[in-house]
C-alpha cells in the first residue's frame, strides 16, 4: 500500500507498536481493522457542538474489506490536532483496538492525533520535565472518593523554599480530569514554555468537574451537561483549594491563583471565578458555549447585570482582575463569535480583556492547547 | 428486573455513573448494552494461558435483546477479583461503552472489578494516601521516550530529611506501566498496609517491561511475548534505578531496594536480580510461567545451573537473599505446580525461599494483588 511508505507513520496516539492508525503526508489518515465476521465498518469523526465538524470531517467513512477480512479507509486531509473518533461495527459504536483510549462524550473514546507540521510546542522535548501527580479524597461536599491531578513543574522537588503559583484547570463535558495531561498535553506545554523563559514555574491542579451532593442523581459525565455547577463550586473553594495550599508549596493568595477551563469548565471558571474575585485574579475562559449569553442573537443577555453585576464597575474589575482571557476555534463559529460578541460589550462598558482566536480549529483540543500556550505566559507576572 | 434491585450495584470498574456492568448478590454479573443495529452480541471474558479459565467463566455469553434493541446476560456467579472482558459485536471484539479501560491483551481493554465480600485491603478507606506520580524521559538505551509511576508514601513531602526504600514493581505481558496502580491498586494496598503498620513505608516505581534498542523492530505489548528480556534490563540497571536515586530520597543500596512483578514481569524480576544481586537484596517472582523451566515435566531444568549458576551456593545465596518469594494462584494449576516445584527444588540444596497459594484465583489482578499485600510487610525489615 502506498500509504505504507517511509512517509506515512503511525499515529502517536496509537497504542505501542500500531501501525495504524497512519497519518500520511497529505494529514489524511488512514484506518485499518482486521474485522471478518463483520457485515458494515466505518469509522466516525466525533460530533462537534453548535453546526462545527471535527477536523477528521463529518463522516462516517465506509471502509472496505480485502479478502482476509481486513477493512481500511483513507479519509480526506485532516485538520492538525486531536480528534474523537470510534467505528461503527454493523452500526454499533466500538473503540478501534490499535488506538489508545481518552475519556471523551462519557466513555473511553479511541482518538487519532493529528501532528501539525512545523509544530511542536505541545510535544515532548529534550527539556526538564515536570511530573503529574494523582492524588484521592474523600470529599465532605459529595461524601464520594474524588481525584485530582497536580503538575509540578521540574525543580519542585529539589527547590524546597521556593513557593508557587497555582493555575486551577478545567475539562469539558463528557471529560474528565485525565483530559488535560492525556489529551491536552498540558504539562508538555508547560515544560517547554517554562524551558524558553515564556512563563513563570507554576503549579496546576486538574480535577473533575463533576460533582453532586449525598442522594443527589449522579451526574453522568455525558457531552452537554452544560455549565450546571452542581456541587463543584463548593467542592473546589472549600476543599480543593484549602487541600492543595496545605499539600504544595503555593503562595496561597489571589494574587497568585488563576482558574481556566475549556467548554463545561469554561462556565465553571467564569461561574467560580466571578463571584469569588477573593480568591483569583486571572481568569481563562476557552470556548464558552454560546448558550450561556454570549451569543449575538440573545438580546436578554445584560452584561451589567451579568454573574452578580461584577462587570457592572468597570474600574473596580480591572483593577482586581489581571487577566480575563477568552479564546475560541475559528472553525466553531458561534463559540468564536460568542466570545467577540462578549468581549464587545465588555469594552463597551470598559471591561478589559483579551481574546485570542484558534486558526482553522474547531471544538477540539488544538484549540484548547493553543489557548493554554497563550493564556500560561500572561500568568503571574510581576 | 430482579438485578436492578437495592442489592445489586455498579461494578466499581465502571465508568462513572453507569448502572451495568452490575454485580449481583450472588456475584453473577448482569450487561447490558444498547446496540439495536447488532444481529448478534456477547460477552467474552478474557482469555487466560496455560489451560486456566477466567474467574468470569469461559463464555462466550450469548446476550439477548429486547424490542429496543437493548441487549443483557448474567453470567454465572464469578470468583471475585479483576476480569478482563470484551464484547463481541456480530463477531467483532468491541469494549464496553459503560466499563473504563484497562491496559491488557496489548490494547485497551474492558474489565470487571467483582469486591470480594468481606476483604477491603485493596480498597481505598480513609487513611493517610500517598500519590502516584507521572515520569517522562528519554532512554539512551532504546532512542525513545519512556515513562514510569511512583507510588510515594502519604508524609513523603514534609519528612523532607527521611530517606526510603524502593521496590520495582513489574506488570506483565500484555500490560504496561499503568497496571499496577490501575487494576493492581498496589497504591492503596500499600497505603492500607502502612497506616496498619504492617510495611515499612517505601517508593514503589512501576516502569514499562518493553524495551529495544534502536532499530530493532518494536515490541508491541500482547501477551505471550514471554520473558525476553531484551533492552529492559539495561533500561532499568542503567538508567531507571540511577534516575530514580537521583530523583527521589532513596536508601541507594542493594539491602534497600527489592524487584517484584507478575507473569512476564516475573521472569524480567528473576532475569534480573539473579544476575544483579549486587543491586536486589530481595525478590518477589508472581505466577512465574510454568515454560521457564519450572514445570515438572521439564528434566532439563537443573536448579544448579540454571540463571548462572546462582543457586549452587546455597549459603551465600541464603545470606545475600533477604527474600525469595514465589506466588501463584490456585486456579492457574500449571503456575502454582509450577512454582511449588521450583520451591522443592530449591529447597533439595539449600536454598529458602518463601512460597504463597492465592486460593482460588488463576492468573489474575486477584492473584496478584494478594501476591503484593503477602509480599510488603516481608520488605525491608531490619
Amino acid at each position: 500500500m502506498s500509504t505504507n511508505s517511509s512517509s506515512s507513520f503511525p499515529a502517536p496516539s496509537n497504542v505501542h507498536g500500531a501501525a495504524y492508525p497512519r497519518i500520511n503526508p497529505d494529514l489524511s489518515v488512514t484506518f485499518r481493522i482486521e474485522a471478518p465476521t463483520a457485515t458494515t465498518l466505518q469509522v466516525q469523526p466525533g460530533h462537534q457542538p453548535e453546526g462545527a465538524v471535527s477536523g477528521l470531517g463529518a463522516g462516517p467513512y465506509d471502509m472496505l474489506h480485502d479478502d482476509a477480512g481486513v477493512w481500511t479507509v483513507t479519509t480526506p486531509p485532516a485538520v492538525p490536532g486531536f480528534h474523537y473518533y470510534w467505528l461503527l461495527v454493523d452500526g454499533v459504536p466500538a473503540n478501534d483496538p490499535a488506538s489508545q483510549t481518552y475519556f471523551g462524550y462519557g466513555k473511553q473514546t479511541s482518538a487519532v492525533d493529528v501532528p501539525e507540521p512545523g509544530v511542536d510546542f505541545y510535544e515532548i522535548k529534550d527539556v526538564p520535565h515536570g511530573n503529574v501527580r494523582l492524588h484521592w479524597y474523600h470529599s465532605a461536599t459529595t461524601g464520594a472518593w474524588r481525584r485530582f491531578f497536580v503538575y509540578a513543574p521540574p525543580g519542585y522537588d529539589t527547590a524546597t523554599e521556593t513557593r508557587y503559583p497555582v493555575l486551577y484547570l478545567q475539562h469539558g463535558g463528557g471529560e474528565d480530569e485525565t483530559g488535560w495531561a492525556n489529551q491536552g498535553k498540558a504539562n508538555f506545554i508547560l515544560d517547554n514554555l517554562l524551558a524558553a523563559g515564556q512563563i513563570v514555574p507554576m503549579l496546576v491542579v486538574m480535577e473533575s468537574g463533576f460533582a453532586v451532593r449525598p442522594g443527589e442523581q449522579p451526574m453522568r459525565p455525558t457531552a452537554g451537561t452544560g455549565g450546571r455547577p452542581s456541587a463543584f463550586e463548593e467542592v473546589m473553594i472549600r476543599e480543593l483549594i484549602p487541600m492543595v495550599d496545605a499539600t504544595y508549596r503555593t503562595i496561597a493568595d489571589r494574587e497568585h491563583r488563576a482558574m481556566a477551563g475549556l467548554s463545561m469548565g469554561s462556565l465553571q471558571t467564569l461561574q467560580i471565578t466571578l463571584s469569588h474575585l477573593d480568591t483569583f485574579s486571572s481568569i481563562g475562559a476557552f470556548s464558552v458555549p454560546p448558550e450561556n449569553g454570549f451569543d449575538p442573537q440573545n438580546t436578554a443577555f445584560d452584561v451589567r447585570t451579568a454573574y452578580g453585576g461584577v462587570f457592572a464597575d468597570a474600574a473596580t474589575f480591572n483593577q482586581q482582575v489581571r487577566l480575563f482571557f477568552l479564546t475560541a476555534g475559528t472553525a466553531e463559529e458561534r463559540f468564536v463569535k460568542g466570545i467577540h460578541h462578549f468581549a464587545c460589550m465588555l469594552d463597551q462598558i470598559g471591561v478589559t480583556c483579551e481574546t485570542y482566536d484558534s486558526p482553522g480549529t474547531a471544538h477540539d483540543w488544538q484549540t484548547w492547547r493553543r489557548s493554554l500556550q497563550e493564556f500560561a505566559p500572561r500568568l503571574f507576572r510581576a
